[in-house]
């Protein structure tokens, strides 16, 4: 009787099917003909039914579904290692929008995401999920790799690399469906940010774009405790039922992280069959958090495991991520048999497959589903000895003691991707000079950017151009007794403009003293009666040293920057990691003169014990720098000074 | 003018020293001669002075000193995978203990160690740190692999697999001591194994045996809540606390785990000077949480890291423990600023050194100090691209981005062990024979174990041989208002040993019905007034069915074990894994009677709203129980039935 003659077949190896059956064959065997799997089995029954054009002996292997990375945003592996452990604010507002906002265009998004795939192949992934910007990009990417890829387009209300507004990028992503959603390897998906960078309006028109061509929504969702505190206080209520009011799960939902959800939330995402795209390393790098993936799942939700980006992790490693996910669930929840091994490597095939809603396709060893497939050699040191007592074993060698380098082959779609651990689809020394072009960039780019203080601060104002503005000031110590009000008196001028403030100063100051010094000011006005007004936050770049010195300690002074702080003292100082920190705390009875048609700014400043005048005005020139030095001198002389 | 001749001269590498000044070179070099570092600067300026013999290329690689894993069981490699997501009890008591007190002999000892210093070698790792029996074949196997190790006999208070008492340990100790402390790579060390296994006698011998050598002692600490707990309730004090009171930190410590330290317990073991190895895998793997190391550094402790044994980890990959330590610190404690890369990777190398006590040996890239050094191959895809803008990026690429795989070459004490990922001292696959006769062995063993109820039950009862018991008895319902003394006088007979209790039974029941029943009950016994006098936990392996049936009910039955139950219900659960459990509470009275000179027991149950009477006596032959069963049958004619 002849055979049947197909593709590839796989034989000897330990066959992990992840089927519903959860079924093993320790000496298995997968035939396969185009980009399907046709048989599953024993090697003994497979080779006495199939002759194949390729044969590939898996022995010492185990044959598993390829691993599903449910979320990532793969092009930022050219930001890998660019900034860490930074907060998040730092990290994101400090340098990686400043970055993104720079360099990422079409050949980023490309040149990233192949650098990204090969990444992922080499590691035993098979199918990705993505969330960025010129998705299309990431497309051609992924179909160039050979790789299986849910690609969303980022929609986010503000302006991105790629678009000006959320309208720009809908359309985008419109064209973008249109053009992939009939390609064997890709399933483009609509990817609003997140809550917090959503409006309701834009949500609706996400929610109507997924529907109308039946793609997947991937969004984040609950990644810190903030964004829960915040969509609280603005509106009312957590963030799942604010999307669910707002429609969002008539879609089908791929929700990245979900750190921080209630119990009733996970319940509402269930009912939607909603998908989780829990990403632990990401997770605690970025401090925010563990999530309770063992109760999502024991509630019905399908919970795949994500690397998120590199600039984040800093590697797309699934087996960390996965052994990760198990020893969180254990560590944290006070249960060692919490996320045994068995549904620790289901996370990261079959149940990503649901996440993703693509279970139809991938994600498990199946007659009819496509061969998406990675071979694992298992029979190295590190993974040695194997017991067979217990078959199951062969799940916790998978999680807790098989490395990402231990994939041998991989195939997707019947394609082979890597063998003997060479890349197939790929020209990956060309690929690493292709991202290194990028990357010196960008490492110039910043090298600039850091090597100079306004710079650093312009990095994070982008939309504000500062002007220098040139002060010539004095400052002498009066009695402690003295009142604003006596002082103008006797100089027989007319205060206007006059109010009362305490000033909280903090002034970074770095090591090299021609970098200038930033201070970081609140401002609390108060009322006549004392009480507090209003408060608000201003940073400056103070010039290195004085300009030029007049007689009676009159001074020109150079402030290069001045505008209001975005963000907080905390944020300011990490960002730009002063040498040493001074702080100063003043209360300031404040008022304007004028004095020979000239307008001076008068500040009688308590300090601890100490009182001090300052007569200030800006100035633009030298003679008039001069003119203002001797009218200060004439004022300092009416106080006795 | 002619150069100085070295050894060994390792050129063009990125540099890591660890020095005190945290000194990097981006292309670096390293002279050695003999086994000590004679010179760490710039390629240039070394290639200028020193000749060598043999020259190494470090070019796209970073040189650092290797890695230190602070605290493992090395011959435990041998164990990896046996059995894994079990609680902390079922895991050493249903498996790592039997299996110990059967298998770990000299050969096991050595053999182990030899796989784990194959590991470890080929991922960067230079020194561990060891805790295990038979310690001079480890001292063996570590010689043989050329590594250096910090090797800890173990001392307990229970007998164990190398000792029949403490005493006879501390006597190998001495005699392993006195061998080795003047080994180039072996520092022996004294390992009582922990606070809740010693006792203050068994501490003082230890302290003084290690201070009598001036050898590190190395032990568990606080690895556990529950340690804690025990403490506080049996010595009214922490660990530390007690443990101090007793002496040990007169020793150079170096203590494993400390996950649940108070902040008072850190400052006396740093002003002690004890190290700290931190075992982050194993202790989320085991569920007992998240030790505070960053709050350790602050305090001024030395923090390393370590793996642990691999049958609890499961492998001895430090790339993976720095990663995960940085990971956890800035996840759990929120705070993305925590152990970052830099802090890590001296935790992993010097670190570890000055928490065993080793740092004039080993730990950094200096001139004098042993050549003890990783070379890591920086330039793979999972490490692309690399930016230069901060040049301590280095140690988040390292931390980050690289894996154990990515180390090139390895060399201890000036000797190469790896060159191109190919171990030089150690025959890998022969080793892989080695153990794996050694796992066949163990394997069977447990195949045959756990096929078994009564075997698996023997296995965590070792000192007990249960014999099989075999009972006559009658089971009737009777009305709910009867009561035993009524049933007893109305039989004419008198009634000796009455008690009343209350029974809460659990059946485990097996799918395999020839398997038997287990049976977990909870006795409470009551007083006259019905107040709690005493419990007691019995476990009892029933037939799997009725040996024989008699007229009227009575039956014959057979227990085939029966003793008083040592561990928790939950133990047996999950030691057993039942197919269905099943639960019966009763409140019984109890007496026993004489009947024509035959003892039976009477037990009056109330089960829900029913009442029943069951008539039993013990038996041992077919003749004795056909009689007894007549009897039965006349005593429950007596009552009517």
């Amino acid at each position: 009787m002849s055979k049947e003659i197909v593709d590839i077949l796989l034989t000897n190896g330990y066959l992990v099917t992840m089927n519903s059956q959860m079924a093993l064959y320790p000496n298995g065997s997968v035939a396969i003909k185009d980009n399907v799997i046709v048989a599953v089995g024993a090697t003994a029954d497979l080779e006495a039914t199939y002759e194949a054009n390729t044969v590939i002996d898996c022995q010492n292997c185990i044959i598993s579904p390829g691993l599903i990375n449910a979320h990532t945003h793969a092009a930022m592996n050219l930001l890998r290692g660019l900034a860490d452990d930074l907060r998040l604010d730092v990290w994101l507002y400090g340098y990686m929008m400043p970055v993104e906002r720079e360099f990422v265009d079409h050949g980023f998004c490309y040149t990233g995401s192949l650098l990204a795939c090969a990444e992922m192949i080499r590691s035993g992934v098979t199918t990705f999920c993505d969330m960025y910007y010129n998705e299309a990009e990431v497309a051609r990417a992924t179909v160039k790799a050979g790789m299986r890829g849910v690609l969303g387009q980022t929609i986010l209300i503000f302006p991105s690399p790629d678009a000006t507004s959320y309208d720009e990028s809908l359309e985008y992503c419109r064209n973008f469906i249109k053009e992939w959603h009939h390609h064997p390897l890709i399933i483009p998906a609509v990817a609003p940010h997140a809550p917090y960078t959503s409006t309701p309006d834009m949500l609706e028109a996400c929610v109507a774009l997924a529907t109308e061509f039946d793609v997947p929504l991937h969004t984040h969702i609950a990644e810190t405790a903030l964004e829960q505190e915040n969509s609280t206080a603005q509106h009312g209520t957590t963030v799942v039922p604010w999307l669910e009011k707002n429609n969002l799960f008539k879609a089908k939902v791929i929700a990245a992280h979900c750190v921080h959800l209630e119990e009733s939330e996970m319940r509402t995402m269930q009912l939607a069959n909603a998908g989780v795209a829990h990403c632990p390393s990401s997770n605690l790098k970025l401090a925010s958090g563990v999530a309770p993936i063992q109760k999502m799942i024991d509630l019905g939700l399908h919970v795949g495991i994500g690397t998120d980006g590199a600039a984040s992790n800093n590697d797309l490693d699934m087996f960390e991520e996965t052994r990760l996910a198990a020893f969180l669930q254990k560590g944290i929840f006070h249960d060692p048999t919490m996320l045994p091994a068995k549904k620790a490597w289901a996370a990261a095939t079959i149940e990503g497959a649901r996440a993703l809603h693509i279970d139809q396709l991938t994600g498990s060893l199946e007659v009819g589903k496509r061969a998406d497939i990675a071979i694992i050699t298992a029979n190295h040191t590190h993974q040695w000895p194997h017991f067979t007592r217990d078959a199951e074993g062969v799940y916790a060698r998978l999680v807790y003691a098989t490395k990402a380098t231990d994939v041998r082959d991989v195939l997707v779609d019947g394609k082979l991707l890597m063998r003997n651990r060479k890349l197939l689809t790929l020209d990956e020394p060309r690929l690493l000079k292709d991202a290194e072009k990028i990357s010196k960039r960008i490492d110039a780019f910043l090298t600039a950017r850091e090597g100079n203080i306004l710079s650093k601060l312009l990095a994070i104002t982008a939309d504000f151009v500062p002007q220098e503005t040139f002060e010539i000031q004095a400052k002498v110590e009066l009695p402690q007794t003295t009142s604003l009000a006596t002082i103008v008196a006797n100089l027989g001028l007319e205060m206007f403009r006059a109010s009362i403030r305490d000033q909280y100063d903090t002034y970074f100051i770095f090591a090299d003293k021609e970098a200038g010094r930033l201070r970081y000011r609140e401002d609390e006005i108060k009322n006549e009666h004392g009480e507090l007004k209003e408060t608000f936050y201003t940073m400056t770049l103070m010039g290195p040293a004085v300009e030029k010195d007049f007689a009676n300690s009159i001074v020109l002074t150079r402030a290069r920057y001045m505008a209001s702080a975005r963000h907080s003292l905390r944020f300011y100082r990490e960002y730009f990691h002063p040498k040493t920190v001074q702080e100063i705390i003043k209360h300031r009875q404040r008022c304007h003169v004028r004095y020979h048609d000239t307008e001076f700014s008068l500040n009688l400043d308590q300090i601890a014990d100490k009182t001090y005048l300052e007569i200030k005005s800006r100035t633009w020139s030298a003679k008039d720098a001069t003119h203002k030095a001797e009218l200060i001198g004439e004022l300092l002389k009416g106080i006795g000074k």
